[in-house]
């Protein structure tokens, strides 16, 4: 009896109405004679509350240190909202007659490393659903999110960790497929607001999933793609709202056609910030980087110019909210005499855009028909990086949707391959 | 060092700076050098709200039984808001510098029967509590109205249960005293919105407690008062929104002076039935109250008239919301032949007035005293029962706050001891 995991997010459990329309897709897997493991997020909205409660009372009138506080606390606090909507879920699957029952991350277990807030699974024993199974159980619904700590404390898995929940179930179970039923109805060229042209994507690999999802496509959680390359876990993104099927996210030798461009991503709050005239010496990249680490800035691209007369130009980008940040860092450093540089330069009208497709490794030619793509429509690249399957460029950002239009075009991802 | 239970309801942790309020008093209580066991209901509303979901989930249109429901999920369901006001509270407290951590049933833990929604307390293991106090826990913050069950499911103890689990930790860990917070000041000699003389009591025993807490005033959950006196805990009542002294509920001992009646208690809702002409032979008793039972009716005070000629008048009180259930139950018991009268008498307007005291062990003519004061107020006495520290009548609504008022007056009431 083939085993399926569906996940469904916290506007697919929104409400009770939501619910029951996400039990009605269990029980239809069910009458097709599969065993379900349902996870589930908390309605959405929820989380945020209780990261705000606990947020507001960390901040009392004698805290020392405001917003710190026990990450211990926090998942206890933050976890309850699963704990809600998977009760609420057995309960309507059962009123549909399925035999279903709840369960906590720490009653499988789901076991995870002690980081409070960012846990890691390490294991999911498989002994106790498979008793339950045995004994008839149809549908485990599971409060995704969350698990327990070799000291038996309640984890969280950070921030749409329920999709990482949903993969690790269906790894440890060996599952036919892992559905994240989620409010968009799968994986789209690019995002479909810039061109109406984006197409829906009827298979993508996880190298090129994990490429978009770290480059601002918001559909899954990184480390969840992660976890099902690793693990060899076919997902599949479809829509909590419709009978449509969605985007299939799986090894590439199970794609046999396509295109050299899978998908196009960008992001818009980008920042490029140059030190002019570094002090070049060996180790100077090591100083400038180190303290930006520390200050928690989130660097992305770097670029360094060519060394003339012992000194270079050293640009990098970074979200522009980090900007402010990453300039007290940077003066503070300079003023202890690790590292010196002329002036800091500051662009924080940039945008990023990447191409990514498989298909480069075994195509030439596909960065450079990209860069004279961007020099016909007049764009000047300010910074490029690339991977094997990969180009990023950073532009103006007036010039953002232009760019996509036009290399989704040249690259004819309008078109099935 | 002497350990004390801390219990703040739902009223008394209903936001944060409530829950401020709170870890004041749990800091006081440090400095005077305890070990603070913490026990918190959730947020007021929160577990009201948890239930109708429940409800909600188990009503959906293709439910065979409306309101039926699967008593391990509601459990599941229900217990999730104290995870979120026992980390809160450890946050405060910690934010206080107080070494403080939450606990959840399941950790403990709290062992329970499996009867979900109503379950007991069977141990409480205090070993890993001690172990964190060994290693210099000062506040254990408890998850309360919930527990496990021997097969690792999540159980509650039914409503106002959190009392219940503050009186077991103190039993089980031996607390000098178990101080219950709520939103009234201590225990009074009756209702201080009958009349302005009520008095709040220094102490009361736990017989009378008992007596008072199941005549309606619902200060505590009346299992909690059975626990605290089978187990000889302490139990202090007072209020989370002043610093004055409360209630001491404890061992009739430890009080050494008392007046012979030391409350009034008195119930609004309450129906009076009179089965006119049973035939009287063994058995009809159990005839009558068996499908009164069985239709969830809570019958109260019950009186057999003599006999005459083989046939009697049977008269029972129940809540007024109870009287079409008993009439219907009635009927149909009447129409399978299993016993007989000639009419159903119906009085829908009455009330119930107790006086209660352990004093009335060693007074004679309480009750004598009592019929006597109604009398010369004119007030017909319907129904009577007594036990061996309590009178309870039968009274018609409409003399309720004038029979209180003239006890609380005749046995000097508002006079300390």
């Amino acid at each position: 009896m083939a085993l399926l995991v569906m996940k469904f997010g916290g506007t697919s459990v929104a409400d009770l109405e939501r619910i029951r329309n996400a039990a009605v897709k269990v029980k239809r897997e069910v009458a097709r004679g599969h065993r379900v493991i349902v996870i589930v997020s908390a309605m959405s909205g929820e989380t945020n509350k209780l990261v705000g409660l606990v947020g507001d009372a960390a901040s009392g009138a004698e805290a020392e240190a405001p917003g710190f506080y026990d990450a211990r606390e926090y998942d206890a606090v933050v976890a309850s909202g699963e704990l809600v909507t998977s009760g609420l879920m057995a309960i309507v699957l059962q009123e549909m007659g399925i035999q279903a029952r709840s369960w906590q991350g720490w009653q499988v277990p789901v076991n995870t490393t002690s980081a409070h807030g960012a846990a890691r699974i390490e294991s999911i024993p498989r002994e106790n659903l498979d008793r339950k199974f045995g004994e008839g159980m149809e549908v485990a619904v599971i409060a995704g999110f969350q698990g327990v700590a070799p000291d038996g404390r309640v984890t969280t898995l950070g921030r749409g960790g329920s999709d990482t929940t949903a993969v690790a179930f269906a790894a440890a179970l060996e599952a036919e497929r892992c559905d994240i039923y989620t409010d968009v109805d799968g994986i789209y060229t690019t995002d479909p607001r810039i061109t109406a042209k984006a197409r829906k994507l009827d298979k993508i690999a996880f190298e090129e999933m994990l490429e978009l999802a770290s480059l601002g496509a918001k559909v899954l959680q990184t480390r969840s793609v992660e976890l099902a390359m690793r693990n060899k876990v076919r997902l599949q993104v479809l829509s909590s709202f419709s009978d449509e099927p969605g985007t299939l996210v799986c090894d590439e030798d199970e794609i046999m056609e396509t295109n050299v461009v899978t998908g196009i991503a960008c992001s818009r709050d980008e920042a490029k910030l140059t030190l002019i005239s570094v002090a070049d010496r060996p180790g100077v990249a090591a100083a400038i980087f180190g303290p930006l680490a520390e200050a928690g800035v989130i660097v992305d691209m770097i670029v360094q110019n060519i060394s003339e007369e012992g000194r270079t130009d050293m640009t990098f980008s970074c979200p522009v909210g980090d900007v402010a940040k990453a300039e007290r860092a940077l003066e503070a450093a300079k003023a202890r005499g690790e590292f010196n540089y002329r002036e800091l330069d500051k662009d924080t009208d940039v945008a990023k855009v990447s191409i990514v497709g498989v298909g480069m490794r075994s195509h030439a030619g596909v960065a450079q028909k990209m860069f004279k793509n961007l020099a016909d429509d007049g764009v000047n690249i300010k910074v490029i990086t690339t991977s094997e399957i990969k180009v990023s460029v950073l532009v103006d950002r007036k010039y953002m949707e232009l760019t996509v239009q036009s290399l989704h075009d040249a690259f004819e991802l309008d078109r099935a391959p």
